[in-house]
């Protein structure tokens, strides 16, 4: 894994942002190895990802702020520095439907998702034999209505004290409270299986089925108070025909979960996602 | 064109069915090019397309629906024969945005549209060019709220003088009333501009773009009364980014649009589309 | 699992087939569950594939042949009978690169591919932890220039003892003799990762990305005396750009590998399948 | 359409690159509208498109080239400014099959391709009702091989009394000579039915079929000498089955061919293509 860094910008667009930016790299002799940037002409906004290597960099890491807020400050600029070094760490939900997280874990084994794991969390025992698999550490947490605020206050001291950055839903069939939501802005991301806006909230396949789609959806976005309603990651689609029965649609659809689920959790690892208003930008 | 036969049924599930049809049509010596069945457990429905060359078919088609009277009878179907040899004759409606039009005067011109288009009707001049160049006429006939009861009759009444038997709403941008829709029960193929039931309604696109979506699509369907929710015959998607502003959502759309009404118009030609409750069943 | 025949049938197209068999099937009070049936105009065949229910079914299994012989030799089938509830026996060939095996080991687990695994070989003994998370028996047989007759002897001897019915190479990257392919025809699937025949042989992503193509893909197929030359079972592709580096392909082609190559086992393992000249025609 | 100016660069990647063309522009008081970089890490190579309003930008276009010399000549950039107020001249070359041409000409007068279309040229009077049609002029010029040298003198002597700035070949079924190819380097888009590498050269269709691929191909690219062979600049694939014959394939690769010839033709009125090596850069 190399060395770098990146930064986050998000500002109104102005003429001479791009050379601010740039010779303030360049001043400290950044070797850069990736920028891609965006403008939303309608929101008159400037977001931007620049990557570069760390090694030759003349600045060290914790004078950065300092260095970097007369910048920051003429142009109005909400950023974050990232360090590719630092591996964030994930708390997977799940309940009894497994296939997202056998996907995740093998893909983090695999070196694919760049992360620590330190807590599966469940709502049901099914899927411990795939986190001691992985040798990972699997917390079973009952949740019932009568229990679910308490159940939450367990999740989120087990979230704190493992330190954990971020949190996947892969396929966790409870709703979080709007309480648990907000202290998790932009940090919890959801898998739902559907082409969203079609079909959020419950029974998507079956709905999916009743309608006669020829296509099928999964949608992966980051969760807000209204259910499946948040920033849309990534979606993809896969086609179906009058010979699937809804058995058929659930097969097909898991293996479109898996891969949208995904791809979402390495771009958020990888810092591509820039999110503005309830939409997301996602870098290259 | 193959002078052959299609043979369309709908009927509960039983067994001796499929035995009960191949020895109707071996016993007249028909040869089957083409044969493909489907059954819906869940409805206990049965639905088959069959096609068969008329060459050495040795009973006369005015004598088809006597002869298969008894088989019908006995196991309750629904069918239809549809004979390859006879043009269907399509009306298409379109209001100013020509692609579809345009799409599909070329599909017919290069023979892969196997249909006479008697009329074209819209409700704007804008489009008359293209059917001059394609040599097809050309109806305006102005729609406002005042005027709909009496240019639906107009339109109503030139569908009957030209013998129409379907009509294609190529982005024709006006609601037709439940009494016209009534008299062409799945007779009517609309282009929807969204992967339905997602963005039904008005300005799919702007709130496609508005929700942040990855993915966008376009769907044909069969017009009931209820607006957008007929049975679905095609759909397609394609990708988007953050660097499509709306105008390019409408463009990269365009292309959808195309496509998807484009197969649902020669299915339907085809006569490859089975309708049963709210869904469609096409035969490959 | 439903307690269900396939029979699947290829034979010279004639008149009176379909009745034939439908009428076999009625005769002994068949359940027909799907059937899908294919005309190869060109080279003048019959293809059919019909499952039906066996509750019910009045002809004792042992005596199937007996009563089909007369209508198979009329017709000149080759056929076959296959039965749901026979859980075929794989063995699956892997290297190093062990997405592939995970993936079909899940697959597995989670009752998506109903057969047996008696049998994992590999010339590394990189994944046996993954065949020992699914408790399933693992066998390291190194393999160099020099041992590998004698490396496909102890293979051959190992998938006889266990009575292995078909084989995978989950990315096993030898090529396998003649003589060891001759015994096992139609019944080695291997996934090549790219779209066939483009990049057959070795390095397809290498040769991919040097070529500068847009998508690349995968290609699952059934194993000849030729390299990369069998039936083709299924392919897929997805979309890469100037951004993706090497080692981006091979991320976003292994996802493609496993998706391509567990459809091809399971349509194997459902009797879906069947070969005929280098052709494979895939009943839905 | 805006009156904007694209700046295209080609150098070998070095440290204050992105500062230095950034300042240039901000000093000249550019409202910049997109910006897009690409560093080929293997080749060492920096590629970027930018483009920025005119309005505003004080630096007179006839004086451009001496103000960037130096930042150019510094860093050995290969560049090329264009505008987007120029519209390129376009010549299209057909045979018999029509539906690329129809559709480019289509899209040329809905404002989807912003160029002139001087010249179509066929070596078949079949296509000159399209031409009429959209009131563009047709040139009839028959090839032989006899008289092959001479077409293409006709050829390049009208390409260039019509000042044409590229060509596209619409599926025209010959084969230039080297001598003309060189003439036009990277100026030459053809579409290819097939997805390049596999099948190149004739008959695509024909082999694709005989293959037995699950997916068929188009792809467009600048002319080389080597046939089939030049930099790809897009691709696409669409699904086949068993029961597509070779016309299906035809006509289902048909609409593949138009929307992969359309967007080539579409990026490279946009000045989004960079070509470097064998290889495309297309910037979204």
């Amino acid at each position: 894994m190399r060395n770098t860094a990146v930064l986050l910008i998000v500002c109104p667009d102005r003429k001479g942002l791009v050379a601010a930016i740039a010779n303030f790299l360049y001043r400290h002799n950044a070797n850069i190895l990736h920028a891609d940037q965006h403008q939303d002409k309608e929101a008159g906004l400037f977001l931007m990802r620049v990557e570069w290597d760390l090694d030759g960099f003349d600045l060290g890491l914790h004078k950065f702020d300092e260095a970097f807020a007369p910048i920051a400050g003429e142009y109005q600029m909400q950023w974050r520095l990232a360090l590719s070094s630092m591996k964030p760490r994930l708390a997977i939900f799940v309940s009894k439907h497994d296939h997202c997280l056998a996907d995740l874990l093998y893909r983090w084994q695999s070196g694919e998702l760049y992360c620590e794991i330190p807590l599966i969390i469940s709502n049901h025992p099914d899927t411990r034999w795939l986190a001691e698999a992985y040798k990972l550490p699997f917390q079973h947490i009952p949740v019932s209505k009568e229990t679910k605020a308490e159940a939450e206050a367990a999740q989120q001291a087990l979230l704190e004290a493992h330190r954990v950055d971020f949190v996947v839903l892969a396929r966790y069939m409870q709703v979080l409270s709007p309480a648990f939501i907000q202290r998790w802005p932009n940090r919890i991301i959801n898998i739902h299986h559907s082409f969203l806006p079609a079909f959020h909230g419950a029974k998507p396949y079956q709905r999916a089925f009743e309608r006669g789609v020829k296509l099928i959806g999964a949608t992966s976005h980051y969760v807000t108070e209204v259910l499946d309603d948040g920033p849309i990651i990534e979606q993809d689609v896969t086609r179906i025909s009058h010979r699937d029965d809804l058995e058929d649609l659930v097969q097909k659809g898991a293996d479109l979960e898996k891969v949208v689920l995904s791809r979402a959790v390495k771009w958020h690892i990888d810092n591509r996602i820039l999110v503005y208003g309830n939409k997301t930008v996602v870098f290259d």
